[in-house]
């Protein structure tokens, strides 16, 4: 071990993005990581686990732009290598290479990994998990897609949310066929898509700006999409769209509203139809949808303020900010997600996302039909939220203390087998005070702990008569203050002296 | 999606040395890994997660020759990185950056990465799962080490293991003393411990050929080794060792012998001490280790033939070999690693290891007095050996299958809303299909399958009269031969019908 010069001069951390998940922080991740697969499982959610990395060529060309996010491996004269950047492109790719399974629900809870700028406040980070559900095989129109957005409402139920958010709907035909309605040309559908996708954190003045000076749409084009896109509602906005002529003459359109009428028909069957939002704006950023598209936003707006990830030195990144700020600063009008990186203030944004992707597993094999429809939990995001609500004083009861550590001390002469303390298992313990023949045990249990008190007891008494005239002492143990418990343990241990030699006494 | 044609070359695969985990083996891996972290968390350890990547100078000369098994991740522009080789590292990294942590009983389940030879048929992956348990923190001698040492043994008891491995103790105090009194050179140490190590795969003349031959040590010497290294015992050895006036003469041996005697009177208060073996031939690899080192050898022999590891298009990787020619290989020589590689009758190995590293978190925190003693299960090698036990027709309560799918079909006229086929959840179930107002609902359950037979049940019945009347139809549904279902379902559907229809003119 003769390098120590050499490491201390290393930076302590962790990887840029990166954090180490313990105590606290790790209870909150794993009562949400849990419940969450839980819920999924229920709903007969089969887990598939991929590794982590994939062959550079799997990843290639199905993030759109984002694709530069992906961290590769060093080529070790082998294969070309990339950590996954989501876990719907594995879940296809797996999908190819089986081919006999022709229908399947898929659960995956694991980290992805983005080379994104790290927002610590935001709760972005490079390692960060998602907990995914996936529908895989055909089925009639919008019957799977509806059963993900019932079970999505099924989660956050089940976490406690209480109807504190809403599921943005949109449909990826009704999209597309509004921008062509509109005039948009085809080689900038994509563009003008993701340029409105912002309008949920940007008024329309700055994407407007963006669509036509930095995408160079025509200003009419750009202000026929401003009467489609600023239009939200329910099924009544569905009835609104079906009268509209001009949209119902394109058939993607029409296709996109028929069936996003059947699936308000069959939301409100799973009685989950309070929790929606038909929204014109939402478009989603990767390429791989065809159909319906969802995005679960928190009504909350948050500063993060209590998302306490330790930096490298272990204390707290981001200070907390007054509400106020926060509150103010919600409307800021940002066009370039670079610039709102390191603004602690934005809100958190979608704790949950998915849609129908039914052309992504022909892409690895031709001809495939295995269409698909999934959601992805933002878990990093779930966390953030849940950790300001403890924080404000909200308790949920699928988050639990790690289990109360036990304490058992044997005291006795010559007893160095006894001397282990911080047993956690109480039968365990006792197995172990009891073979190694310490005659006292002092337990220190959660209720005692609160009133400064503990428990001392006397092990290893098989005799029921002595059991019974031993009382409480041999049972539970006596209640005794902490302050009194050297006093007290060494009156008890002298009269198990005295009991011993009063023993050997009348077996001589 | 237009990229189909370049897509068509690509192959499709996982990246070397990984695998998807699917099914029935991700039933079998799950059930592995709750049940030892199950058994870790009652014994108080608490879950730590790290991040998969390390900055590379965290984990550069902590492995030896294994560092070139490391995988390094591109330079981005940002910092050298590197997929974690194992669990202990990180957890000394964690220790290190939380000086306030003066004690602490770590719990891991995680990946780990090893640019190795890949043998599917040992278990033997790239990517692959170590759960790992540390206690951190100073604790009088053999205490902490004898504990881990009894959760060992109830790891293995608790996945039903009942006996069938042994618990393989050396310490490097008494292997280095050793080595010194025999003569070995202090350079020349790790070498020849690291061909000791290979002694329960190879015989001692192909072991001692390695020392004289391949590291330059003196015959003499070597023979000297021999007369320890074929030692095997439990406290007969340590007493036997304790008479060895040469070996007690040297500081580092003696005090490792103290030690192992104490080791084994608290073993005996454990009740754990028949499953352990004192082996002086027992090394292990890794640098960092200053105390007890352990090993758990499962007792028998696997050829993998059960292993059934899915290669690229699914299929099966190993054919199955007769056991015969798993027997008669066995004791093959072999002296380096590499050359056991593809050898898939070769036996299991170790199912789990550690030892006591007193002095890894000070090359990260120079003075830092954080002695830990720890274990890694290897749940790829117990992965291997439960499904050769399940194929030979062992059951293990631990792993359970899917829960069984309960599929409602619910018939009606223009009831698109009802026509969701494999439902999971009952209670799900009947809400969607008594929402959209099915008057039948079709149950296949886990006992009406198995028969041949299932369920056909009234659904939507609020009138309590008419549950009467109805009977076991509106209850648990009345059960029908698969054969009968379509008979039963029109004769019913014309039942409904009639009654609507009579409703209906009553109502007039």
């Amino acid at each position: 071990m003769g390098k120590n010069k050499q490491d201390q001069k290393q930076d302590l951390k962790t990887a840029k993005g990166t954090r180490d998940w313990s105590d606290e922080d790790q209870n909150v991740l794993k009562g949400i990581l849990d419940t969450i697969s839980r819920v999924i499982r229920e709903n007969a959610g089969k887990e598939l686990v991929t590794p982590v990395f994939e062959l550079e060529e799997v990843l290639k060309g199905k993030y759109g732009e984002d694709s530069k996010l992906i961290y590769d491996l060093k080529d070790q004269g082998g294969e070309a290598l990339s950590l996954r950047y989501d876990l719907t492109v594995p879940f296809a790719r797996w999908l190819a290479m089986n081919p006999n399974i022709s229908n399947y629900k898929r659960l995956a809870v694991d980290k992805v990994w983005r080379r994104d700028q790290p927002a610590l406040a935001k709760g972005r980070l490079r390692e960060f998990y998602q907990c995914d559900l996936d529908f895989a095989g055909p089925s009639d129109p919008m019957i799977a897609d509806s059963e993900i957005i019932a079970i999505i409402v099924e989660v956050f139920e089940t976490l406690g949310w209480n109807g504190r958010y809403t599921v943005k709907l949109n449909d990826r035909r009704v999209l597309d066929g509004m921008f062509e309605v509109c005039g948009v040309p085809e080689d900038k559908l994509r563009p003008i898509s993701s340029a409105v996708d912002k309008l949920d954190k940007a008024p329309w003045e700055e994407v407007r700006r963006e669509m036509v000076e930095t995408k160079g749409l025509e200003p009419e084009v750009a202000d026929k999409i401003k009467g489609y896109v600023m239009l939200k509602g329910g099924k009544d906005l569905v009835e609104k769209l079906q009268k509209d002529e001009a949209l119902m003459a394109n058939p993607k359109a029409k296709l996109g509203i028929e069936e996003m009428s059947l699936l308000f028909r069959y939301l409100a069957a799973w009685k989950v139809v309070d929790k929606v939002n038909f929204d014109l704006s939402l478009a989603r950023g990767l390429d791989y949808y065809t159909g319906i598209i969802y995005e679960v936003r928190a009504e909350e707006s948050t500063s993060f303020s209590a998302f306490d990830t330790p930096t490298s030195n272990g204390a707290t990144s981001q200070p907390e900010k007054p509400k106020q700020e926060s509150k103010k600063k919600e409307k800021k009008p940002v066009a370039e997600d670079e610039d709102r990186s390191d603004d602690p203030s934005v809100t958190v944004g979608s704790v949950a996302a998915g849609g129908r992707y039914d052309n992504l597993v022909s892409r690895f094999r031709p001809n495939a039909n295995v269409p698909c429809v999934g959601v992805s939990f933002g878990i990093n995001r779930i966390f953030a939220i849940t950790k300001e609500r403890i924080a404000k004083g909200e308790k949920f009861d699928y988050i639990t203390d790690n289990a109360m550590d036990v304490y058992v001390m044997a005291f006795g002469s010559d007893m160095t087998e006894s001397r282990i303390a911080k047993k956690p298992k109480p039968n365990v313990q006792y197995k172990f005070a009891e073979t190694a023949g310490a005659p006292l045990g002092i337990i220190l249990g959660e209720e005692e702990e609160k009133n400064g008190e503990l428990r001392i007891k006397r092990l290893g008494i098989q005799d029921e008569k002595e059991k019974e005239r031993l009382g409480e002492l041999a049972d539970k143990g006596i209640v005794v203050k902490m302050a009194d418990v050297g006093k007290e343990c060494r009156r008890l241990l002298d009269e198990v002296k005295l009991e011993q030699k009063t023993q050997s006494l009348s077996l001589k």
